[in-house]
């Protein structure tokens, strides 16, 4: 072991590593993306620039995991509900999103990644492994079983079936382009099924 | 008439308009939304900053028109087609979008633009109505004349219609989760319509 990777294991002190996650959220929910810089970070938290610079090598990264540490499960995927009823099921997890969207400072700190990640291709690859993947891979297990169950097309691509699920309350949050209620997403969730059902 | 309200009437040099935003498409396809200053596109228009800033109060309002003015229709909504095949003509509507991101320069500017809407609520307002609200509200007449041909079922919401149809696409776009092709286009109008069939 050199000592660099020595050093990089300081990485896992868990207090200093909460406590730059934890402002960061706050400075891009208040600032904007635009309006995070490393040296209000690092002057917030109380930390060296370089600490952070060398935990995380650019801002893109730094965002993407102070809000990864918000998200339900603290960033590992949580299986979604499988009670038998397919659409009960996406639905709680539609309304859940929606719930958390309703969260003024979750929302902007989501809009600052989301803003980053439209124009960064690599950061977007990073959030693809880290978060948007995994949850994809439980959608399309939940979907699966349905479709063994025979409640979906055994012909539907599982991908497809993900995004027709999914991206209207997303997309509709992305531009604003409407209110999004629990209502509007359980209606979402019935006309995808039914597009998606067994014939 | 005021000084200054014809001063405003120079808004209508279309020249000098033109090379402006064409300067300023390219500057936010090349440089990204964060990229772009009034200082940049006016030294590359060869015009004054002052100039600039009279018609155009900041950036987030210049790149919305700068990309406005190089979509279908010059920022126009152009009518939905209307063979009386619904799936086809939406089928169009969305390949053709798959084709214009398909352009890099177009595909940069139009995330450059899109950045800044999630983060900026003015802007996505000026946004919403300048191009998303009168577009919706001509898709929303193709389907509700498809609705009232019982083509699609009478209880179903426009809105909510226009999402399933057009945002998985969109979505996919934004967050970069997939590959966008013709085929996936028309999957999604495919599967989107039979959950929005009469019944």
């Amino acid at each position: 072991m050199t000592t660099e990777q020595r050093s990089s294991g300081r990485r896992r002190n868990p207090a200093t590593r909460a406590a730059i996650l934890a402002t960061a959220f706050d400075v891009v929910a208040e600032l904007g993306y635009a309006g995070l810089t490393m040296e209000k970070v690092a002057s917030r938290a109380g930390v060296g620039k370089q600490t952070i610079y060398r935990w995380w090598p650019n801002k893109g990264v730094l965002v993407l995991d102070a809000v990864l540490e918000r998200t339900a499960g603290g960033g590992e995927p949580v299986e979604l509900p499988d009670t038998g009823d397919l659409e009960a099921d996406l639905a709680a997890v539609l309304v859940a999103t929606v719930g958390e969207l309703a969260d003024p400072g979750f929302d902007r700190a989501l809009r600052g990644l989301t803003a980053a990640i439209i124009e960064d291709a690599e950061l977007a690859r990073a959030y693809h492994e880290r978060l948007d993947a995994p949850m994809r891979e439980l959608k399309k297990r939940r979907l699966r079983r349905a479709q063994e169950a025979g409640q979906l097309d055994a012909d539907v691509d599982l991908d497809l079936a993900v995004d027709l699920v999914f991206a209207p309350v997303a997309q509709r949050w992305t531009v604003r382009s409407g209110d999004l209620t629990p209502e509007g997403a359980r209606a979402v969730v019935r006309s995808a099924l039914r597009g998606l059902a067994a014939r």
